[in-house]
């Protein structure tokens, strides 16, 4: 099964998740719990380096952090030597905590504070990738103030809009993010830059999509890409030095998804790179990628205790969950398919269709849309959720008032608390009794 | 303007709110910031008192609390002597350390845990929304062992389809909520609950929706439920001594939305219900409904600081703000739609088409999909989305490690915070150290 993590096993009628059995992780740490598989996050960062960072001198894979975002995972990412992209104050600050090297972290975002970039640069993060022209104002105004530089990648718009299996040439135009490639707008913000005092010009950054599965979208976009450095080589006479070709890597939720090879994709884009700075004669640039939920989105299980069975003539079977949308809002927010087992259960035969559901209330609250299961499902199972490593933790929220479940790394039968879980003393940890006052 | 508080004022070039200028609430609390209207809650609260509670003997105003929940808010609930909806043991916990009484506490959900309940029970609260078979058993045997009753008001599911959007649309029968109406179901369920130890059968429970328009769907919805008020009465010769008529009622977020008035919904609703127990000749019942939205949603109104102005040529102009979908995911969830203002340009025509964007890293994130603004926007400007009292806080989450926004009161000209904003060090502090274990 490539829809979840290699480290999920099934030995008699139960699942092991990297090596520790899944009901004695639910019963040891209580449910719902997010379970990460520690081997399979590091499978994947060793990918990076020996595939990508090992490979191409200059290069560096950034761990794009927004998908899942905490002390352990920086730390991990920091052993591997990668770097990272954070999209927030926030994010830095977290890393800086972990103890990562403030030079492997690439702060992104279409609308940082100045706060943020004040942080960003006072903490020595000084690798930008620039969003706007508002932006360039702030460094060079902040950068100036605090007597740093801003190393600047500029995001670019692809014009190539891809995610899930297909991708439009031309569509991606209407975006809250970069500068546009028409009418000369990112050579108007590269220009800028290259005049300003506090910013220095790197390279440029292209961005496609999420869960992308076309390996064409992503020659076509870097192929783009070396039309947009040679047109900045002509106006300017600068070489783009660095080149940072984006994420969106499509993993396996389900059977149907079909994940390119990490290989292929990064040497079809080095391929198209470096083919073209040969052939100009100039020096090989530094290469990025940004992956996120390829490193981490396969290494998560989520584990539910299973409560009401409602069989609803007619319509459907509804099993609910003690989770629900509140520790996974991707089902309700982007209509996500998801994959699972009853973990106790992992051997028997799956012959009854169901609807995994939440306990929150409201109705979109679905965790599984539609899976088959076990006939023999009953209250007090626990029920494993595939492939929840990515966007389910940062997304998290305490609606309904539930208290955000814990994070447990698991690695070669052993495990650790690497998030706790909340009680219902945080819920109001931060209410505040005040008088009112002018 | 009837998509915005009553408190919401606007005085020469600024917005105010319940007395207080926005932007200098802007400036004392910093930006995202949620503003509640307390007049405005204070005034639907009264009403809910006055135009129901006080109007229907035995009668009991619930507020649906998952669409705002903190002890500031079940403080002023209990201040008008009405009750609340619960729909978590977490809720409930909240309610029970703003000093709530148990006794006018209603739990709802479709997935109550084993722990919840025995947390319910022990605390005093016994009023439960039951919702299905297996919370029947559970009941049974819980409250045997602490020596409790449950009072129960069935949940049965209406078969009436209303709402604004699918994702909130309660009533149909592909729903995880309540008992069928078909095939004996319903009735099944009770005949349960009259023969068990420790559950008391009180009445029925009716929801339809959310953001319900539809008067016509509400006298409906009761009309089938005084259907099933006599099923049961000939099945068992039991009058129905409570019936909870559910909450729903849409509020309007912008100028297109036409609220219903909330005397008509429920003298209506009363009529029926009044009208079919007296020509029967039975005492008249204890009729309960579940507003949420309509108490909170219009009071809230969320500051944000202008960053990112970006126009794009041929497609449209982004504005971004300094929060997005971390602190109100409702656009990105439901489609939602929402009206704002410039706060400190409150007076200026609006002539300029934009769409207000978030600071997240992810396309989704839109908070106003087009609104009409002055054409004099800019960079530090304050935006004010207007509507956001429900939902907006209860569901929001970390995402990109924003830190949440404070909650602040204003109240005839003066403020007080009742949730403090976070910190970057508050998005570690579930985060711990652990080696690994067996």
């Amino acid at each position: 099964m490539v829809f979840q993590t290699r480290f999920a096993t099934i030995e008699g009628n139960d699942l092991y998740i990297d090596g520790c059995k899944a009901t004695d992780l639910a019963k040891q740490y209580g449910t719902p719990l997010y379970v990460m598989s520690e081997s399979h996050i590091r499978h994947q960062m060793n990918e990076l380096k020996t595939k990508f960072m090992d490979k191409y001198e200059g290069s560096l894979p950034l761990f794009a952090s927004k998908s899942f975002s905490c002390l352990a995972i920086y730390k991990l990412a920091s052993e591997y030597g990668i770097g990272i992209d954070c999209v927030s104050a926030g994010e830095i600050s977290i890393a800086l905590k972990a103890g990562f090297d403030p030079d492997k972290i690439y702060f992104h975002g279409n609308n940082k504070l100045p706060s943020e970039i004040e942080y960003a640069l006072s903490h020595g993060v000084t690798h930008f990738v620039i969003d706007n022209f508002y932006e360039i104002e702030l460094c060079e105004k902040i950068a100036g103030e605090l007597g740093k530089t801003v190393k600047a990648t500029v995001r670019v718009v692809p014009g190539i809009k891809a995610g899930g299996h297909n991708y439009i040439m031309t569509g991606h135009k209407d975006t809250k993010f970069g500068f546009s490639s028409h009418y000369g707008i990112y050579l108007k913000a590269i220009g800028q830059i290259l005049e300003s005092k506090n910013i220095e010009y790197e390279g440029l950054h292209a961005h496609i999509g999420s869960q992308v599965f076309d390996l064409y979208a992503y020659i076509s976009s870097i192929t783009k890409f070396m039309g947009f450095v040679d047109e900045i080589y002509n106006t300017f006479g600068v070489v783009t030095k660095k080149v940072n070709a984006g994420g969106g890597y499509g993993i396996a939720y389900t059977k149907d998804d079909e994940p390119l090879d990490f290989e292929v994709i990064t040497s079809e884009i080095m391929k198209v790179v470096y083919d073209h700075y040969d052939e100009k004669g100039w020096n090989r640039p530094s290469v990025m990628i940004e992956p996120g939920r390829y490193v981490v989105g396969n290494a998560g299980i989520t584990l539910y205790t299973v409560g009401v069975i409602k069989e609803i003539p007619d319509v459907r079977t509804y099993v609910s969950v003690d989770g629900g949308m509140a520790d996974n809002i991707r089902t309700a927010l982007y209509d996500a398919d998801y994959d699972g087992i009853v973990a106790n259960k992992a051997g028997e035969t799956k012959t009854k269709k169901v609807r995994v559901a939440g306990k929150c209330c409201e109705s979109a609250d679905v965790i599984v849309k539609d899976i088959n299961v076990t006939a023999n499902i009953m209250p007090g199972d626990i029920f494993a959720v595939y492939t929840t490593g990515a966007y389910c933790y940062t997304m998290s929220s305490n609606y309904n008032q539930l208290p955000k479940p814990a994070v447990v790394f698991a690695h070669e039968g052993k495990s650790k608390t690497v998030i706790r879980r909340q009680t219902f003393d945080d819920l109001i940890v931060y209410d505040v009794v005040e008088d009112y006052h002018d």
